[in-house]
């Protein structure tokens, strides 16, 4: 059953060939000052830099730099990041590059006028903003994380072991995003790949969770199915624009709210990767996609219904002269080869994760509630210890 | 391939069995004057009435009223209206109704202070909007239409014999809008499942178009088979609260930009279910559904790849041992028997249409392009005809 909610995403998206003319329109609406963010420096080999660039000088901008946002942005950077706003009177922080430039500069958006440390306040105590934001905009050029048009924000503390997301509200969304597929083409296959998985999992944590019969999950088997059909072709021909447009969408709608609507989520998948990567400093969709197989195995007696919904509506598997369990297993195996077709990190030991760290990772899991199961700190690991 | 577009769908939106105490919120936001709309008085017996007026006295607005907005809106209504509205000196126009009444609410505001006769300009000439709008919001009491989340506003003229619809931009779009499912309860059945068939034909219409691969195609699959799932439930039993939840936010989502994004559309069964509206005075969703299985027939060898992938993705058809053609029309046939079951008018005959009518009726009927056949006006009577 649809539970209440309330419903805003006001992001305006400019998506296809010419998605980058669309600075003209909204640059103007910000002050001069703007504050350019990025990533370590593919977008000046790439030419998109000097594409931003020329339209921000055209609009009249005073641009500064903030460069070197690392793929996992770290809480020092983040510090760095406030000063370097704080100087430049940023009115607007345009982010160019993948999710992680746009969640280090949602970050700092909300962390230039917080009184306290934002790490404590937004990460540790997960508490709302009080200051004011400086508008966000994005141009992405990975897809993957679906920052370009939600509130979501992660930062490592690598001192803490410690990777954490917070969701803000609407106010810290991006206004706007630029969105060409073309921009994602020049990047190398495995961190392609890695934003395919973390595409399949961001749906997969808000599927997998609930008994009941909701209009999100009818989409969400859409999107599934969308993206599984698109991958397979972009993995063999990473120009094909038909299959990169669509991936990039669906990715955008994995993951700006619509999808949970009415419904509990997991995130426990989220959780075990980003302890991994907290350990590892792993690629992050590739830690999404070494912990998964051996999560979803674990789970799959609590949420059998929803397994075997997902292996006859997302795989097409056949449930005639099956149990359940058949179906559910039939489902995850299908999918476990897609994986693999796609060339995903399959487990934690080629990602760096020991036997002897398993302790460690587990410690630094967080456990959710909205999934088919609460993992006890047993559960986390033998799923560390299934993943090895 | 998606082709290129911009996204911004910026309507908040308050869902569920609280939904009303979003007023609350949006209120505040607007000056004192506020004109309520509502149409024939349902509202005053079911209580939402009551409800409305004690919140909008509680945030102190004045109150004028505009009400006996009729099924099909008028023109001469709109007129109405635009006068009302301006003795109001109206700072918000407040929908209560379903999507006549929200339809009117928008073409109202952007008649107010329209220097042109405003069907004449936006609806004759499909002009766009110059002059400034009143801001609207919506509570919902009938689903099917999702005017409470676009900018459609289709007017009738029954002098001119022609019902249009203006799709008017973001800034037209309802602010706020409120989704109480449990609202659309004492909807008669024979108006709760023409707005079913509504919101299928506004699936339909986009989702038969274009010869490639889209992602909002699978996501109308999705949204296509949660209202076939609920729908059946819902017309068995209208207070089931999970069935009308479901198929509230399916409405929704079935036609505010979202779906046709990337894509060519088609609308030629509204232009034909209008035209019969004209002439009669039908209820909308009838009218679709009196003319659809004729048009779908008379289409499907032009669009043969997409009505066989319809069967088996939406109705689960098996193609195994069946031609593309046998598995495009067992899936029309799964269609026109879950059409049944739900009650829906099944010829234009029912409706008041008689064979000598047909001729005006195909001159009413305006022709789109976007489909797998453009229409000559042969094949519009044929059509007609065949709904008889």
């Amino acid at each position: 059953m649809l539970g209440n909610f309330t419903y805003c995403n006001p992001t305006k998206l400019y998506f296809g060939k010419s998605a980058i003319d669309g600075l003209n329109e909204e640059l103007p609406k910000y002050g001069k000052n703007v504050l350019l963010v990025y990533g370590g420096g593919s977008v000046k080999k790439n030419g998109i830099y000097d594409k931003v660039i020329n339209i921000l000088k055209a609009c009249g901008k005073t641009v500064y730099e903030d460069a070197g946002v690392m793929p996992n942005p770290t809480v020092e950077k983040l510090y760095e990041g406030v000063e370097r706003a704080k100087k430049a009177k940023a009115d607007l922080i345009l982010a160019v590059g993948g999710g992680s430039v746009c969640d280090y500069a949602k970050a700092v958006s909300v962390s230039v006028n917080c009184k306290e440390d934002p790490w404590d306040k937004y990460y540790l105590r997960m508490e709302d903003v009080e200051c004011d934001v400086i508008p966000v905009g994005c141009v992405l050029t990975m897809v993957g994380t679906g920052s370009e048009m939600n509130g979501g924000s992660v930062i490592t503390n690598y001192a803490q072991k410690l990777k954490i997301g917070h969701v803000f509200g609407e106010n810290v969304f991006p206004k706007f995003s630029v969105l060409d597929p073309e921009y994602t083409y020049t990047l190398p296959k495995y961190q392609m790949i890695a934003g395919f998985y973390d595409i399949m999992s961001h749906i997969l944590e808000q599927y997998f969770s609930g008994e009941d019969d909701n209009t999100s999950d009818y989409i969400m088997e859409g999107l599934l199915r969308s993206l599984i059909h698109s991958s397979l072709i972009a993995v063999k021909n990473p120009t094909d624009y038909e299959a990169r447009s669509n991936i990039m969408w669906t990715a955008t709608w994995a993951l700006n709210t619509l999808v949970a609507k009415g419904k509990t989520t997991d995130w426990e998948v989220h959780m075990l990767g980003q302890a991994v990567g907290a350990h590892t400093n792993a690629t992050h969709g590739m830690t999404l996609a070494a912990v998964s197989m051996a999560y979803y195995r674990h789970i799959l007696p609590y949420g059998l219904k929803k397994f075997a919904r997902y292996a006859v509506n997302v795989w097409g598997v056949c449930p005639d002269g099956k149990t359940d369990v058949q179906t559910a297993e039939a489902g995850l195996e299908a999918m476990e080869k897609w994986m693999k077709e796609l060339g995903l990190v399959m487990n934690i030991s080629e990602l760096g994760v020991t036997a002897d760290m398993i302790d460690g990772v587990a410690k630094s899991t967080l456990i959710m509630d909205g999934g088919y199961k609460v993992l006890s700190n047993d559960d986390v690991k033998q799923i560390l210890r299934d993943s090895l």
